[in-house]
């Protein structure tokens, strides 16, 4: 896109006869991708793997990449799902993707094959781009999606028989950007839920901007920074960041999946100022036997997303990362996703760290009773939200979309308080809740009481059926390395913490909790384990 | 809005009962006020004048005086006029008028009588607030604006007779917010332009948000800070710090109009963080003879807009505020208003700290020919921008506003140039341009070039009619203090920096230059002198 250019170069030519559009420009995918080729186009855009593309190269590779697209048929409104873990070519492909006029739907990597086939068949997905990893499911969601006409393989590998080349494909002519943007459909993210069928939740292009406006108006990323990519893409949390750091013309490193010693060398070998993690990752990098091997001194800030942070394991990671600007972000799917951020200097305070902060300025925050009245501040309610951030609705399911947006507030099923400051308290996710002799037991309560021991690197805290206290609270821990604990000392720990009847009575101690691809403690299993 | 006084008061039951909408909330200028309310009731919103509001009171009384307007009269889509210098009412008023589903229609104060009536008269204005400074206006314009039916006075002193008194209205019954927002119309702003009459310029809810977005996203302004509003409020410029200060969460402190003294003992006494200035308003601060006996230590981040700063002003400021980061914002009222931002690293560049800056994240500019083409970087053209920030149109003006907006791009009538790494160079600003002897001659390049000169602290260059040239290069200075300067010096000086066509043939030394309510130098006003 440099001026020089502009007459020897095909696409910025073809670029400056079509950019002339009879609508208005409203915020989009793609437009920081123009933004930056426009204003830097020699630097870098995306590490991933040894390979480097250039802002002006991106630019190039996305105006062909989505001309191949619509080569193989891919109209306006059509859906193109990609299965993949994190990439460069993930990033081209969502920016492509949206670049052709098209909807994106980014595919759960932690799915079954027949989950994922029926997230495929319900949003109608024609092309599926699909990388090294899982390009074995191919066959059997071929046969599951009789709709799905066209697979592209996006892996390092070489292509298998019946796809088309990923590479190829990024050669082909290149066509002028659609501009799609504003209330346009931009993807179809399927979440699980804990009942029932999986839901698509459709974003807009403007969802998604402002999602990621807002968190950067609050500080979250650096402007022209170097941002690590290790939490999935397919997920909200790690999409969001991505395009907070597209906003911010900032450097995109990539690492395939989150792994620890990935995670800690990357930091040092690319000098990454911003990184959104989960607290499990937080867990696994800071107790990490190598953590002090690595120069971490980039690092300017660490958000974490998905559930928010033990008070013992917030200790470690300020003093594993003493000059870095810690941040919760509290959302979901259906908000794209920032509802309500902690900002650093929240996490200093002893009440307010256990909660999941204030309303994101995009967005107003509330907890109200089942008719939808505000609670008084300090009762227990849902909580909702009301913004440009809230989803479309979920696709094909007009009524859920009218139990879940109602009054123009997004129900988030998500339960918890508010205290006089506007900091929201998530009591309640996911139901997450044990009733032991007649008691309700909230298992955030108990899991920052066990947290706090000096011996527990990680905890999740479900309940047991129980002969005598109908449900029993069970603590699962990962231990600190090198560290030992009885359920006595556990129990003798907790007394001082919390009411007797919240006091864990049995102990098991594991050697990693299972998580889902978005890092989320995957409570059904550690459930499932005990029926 | 604490939640203990949910039950007994009044405002917070109103709230809580009618605060259910059937549509979607979109961005809007109340929804920080909610925000502000719910997270820092208790904490300053306002200063002025030593008069001190809260948030929680600040949202009382806005909920109330909307309730007062209604009371008045004012309907939906009315536009309500503000006349009157910076204040806390002027603040709340904006808002209040927002509340109650009304436009505002900011007034310059430094309109003629008659101006300021074409300008009621072709918005349809009902209701005028107008405070001490101008009240004595008012017959002249009830007398030319036969639909005007009620004054309101919110100044400090005694209300005129057949006026309705502020703080009387500020008591009505308070009112659900209307929670006007998204695509409606927020405001009419009127601007004067070189040619023809003055346009309302149209901007809705998501116009004014977006731009303060996509600002507060690049740095300026602080989280929770306290913004310094010396700019008049009337103005985009300063009503955009208003609105990304609001955004954040900030504390407001206001002094009625810019006086150098009043800043620097404003910052000094209240801790100020953050200031939106302009260049004339930078020199006359960073030059005043005072300005060491004030501790600025609190400055964090001081934005000028209306017109690049000259470098010989950036070398004394970086050395009166060495720890505030600079930016300059480029824009106009009909892109609500920021387009570009120069940021603190970009000064440090020889070459850049000439330039605007580049597109700021909610926006994408270009620079095009007549047929809307881009041209090559380096070429002159129009600077044209395209972003959810472009306004609606003009009122009432269907040509002017197709004539504006083409394509979906703002063409700002300003004509300049891009570089290759995206920084846009204005040249002909307001053709701010000078033909002498047939060739051109830039004011903007002559100006940085005299302004280099250590005994400028400020100066304007113009053509002035010329028998020899046609026109001829005239400056016009204000010294530093204790300065001396006289032509053959100038000349000197400025052949070293640029062409020798281009260097002044005559000099002026003023006291102060004219400046416009925004800061602008009225380089009307110098031509009119020399006709």
């Amino acid at each position: 896109m440099a001026g020089t250019k502009a007459e020897t170069d095909p696409i910025a030519r073809m670029y400056a006869d079509a950019f002339r559009l009879d609508e208005g420009f409203t915020m989009y995918l793609t437009q920081p991708l123009h933004r930056s080729a426009q204003q830097r186009p020699d630097q870098v855009a995306t590490v991933f793997s040894g390979r480097e593309f250039t802002f002006a190269e991106t630019y190039r590779l996305v105006a062909r990449l989505a001309g191949g697209l619509r080569s193989l048929g891919v109209q306006r409104d059509d859906r193109v799902a990609i299965l993949s873990l994190n990439s460069d070519r993930y990033l081209q492909s969502l920016l492509a993707i949206a670049w052709a006029d098209a909807v994106v739907v980014p595919v759960n990597v932690r799915w079954s094959v027949k989950e994922i086939g029926y997230s495929l068949v319900d949003a109608g997905v024609k092309v599926l781009l699909v990388d090294d990893r899982f390009a074995g499911m191919v066959p059997e969601l071929s046969a599951q999606c009789p709709q799905l006409g066209i697979v592209v393989h996006c892996g390092e590998g070489p292509t298998p028989a019946g796809a088309v080349d990923f590479a190829a494909l990024a050669e082909s002519e290149p066509i002028p950007d659609a501009h799609r943007s504003g209330e346009a459909l931009a993807g179809i993210f399927y979440t699980g839920g804990t009942t029932g069928a999986p839901k698509g939740v459709m974003l807009s292009h403007r969802n998604l901007f402002v999602s990621a406006l807002g968190s950067a108006a609050m500080g979250l990323g650096t402007v022209e920074g170097r941002m690590l990519h290790v939490a999935p893409m397919f997920h909200l949390a790690g999409l969001s960041f991505v395009i907070v750091n597209l906003l911010l013309g900032g450097e995109h490193v990539i690492i395939p999946a989150f792994e620890p010693v990935a995670t800690l060398a990357a930091v040092s070998e690319h000098g990454i100022t911003d990184v959104l993690l989960v607290p499990t990752m937080v867990q696994m990098v800071v107790d990490h036997p190598r953590v002090g091997e690595f120069d971490l001194s980039s690092l300017r800030n660490v958000t974490y997303g998905a559930s928010p942070i033990s008070e013992a394991l917030l200790g470690r990671t300020r003093a594993a990362f003493p000059s870095v600007a810690l941040a919760q972000a509290y959302g979901m799917t259906e908000l794209s996703p920032v509802a309500t951020l902690l900002l650093d200097s929240d996490h200093d305070h002893p009440v307010r760290r256990r909660s999941a902060g204030r309303a994101a300025p995009h967005v107003l925050v509330r907890i109200v009773d089942p008719d939808g009245v505000e609670v008084p501040r300090g009762e227990f309610g849902e909580i909702v939200a009301a913004g440009d951030n809230v989803m479309l609705g979920y696709w094909g399911k007009p009524a859920e979309t009218a139990a879940a947006i109602r009054g123009g507030w997004m129900h988030t099923g998500d339960g918890g308080h508010m205290d006089d400051d506007g900091y929201v308290y998530v009591r309640d996710r996911l139901k997450d809740m044990i009733i032991s002799g007649g008691e309700n037991v909230y298992s955030i309560e108990v899991e920052n009481a066990v947290a706090s021991h000096p011996a527990v690197a990680q905890c999740a805290v479900i309940g047991v059926a129980d002969e005598r206290w109908g449900e029993r609270v069970h603590a699962v821990v990962v231990l600190a390395p090198g560290a030992a604990l009885t359920l006595d000392e556990l129990q003798e720990h907790a007394r001082r913490e919390i009411a007797g009847y919240k006091v864990p009575r049995s102990l098991e101690i594991v050697s990693a909790l299972p998580m889902s691809g978005a890092g989320k403690i995957l409570k059904r299993e550690l459930r499932h384990a005990h029926v």
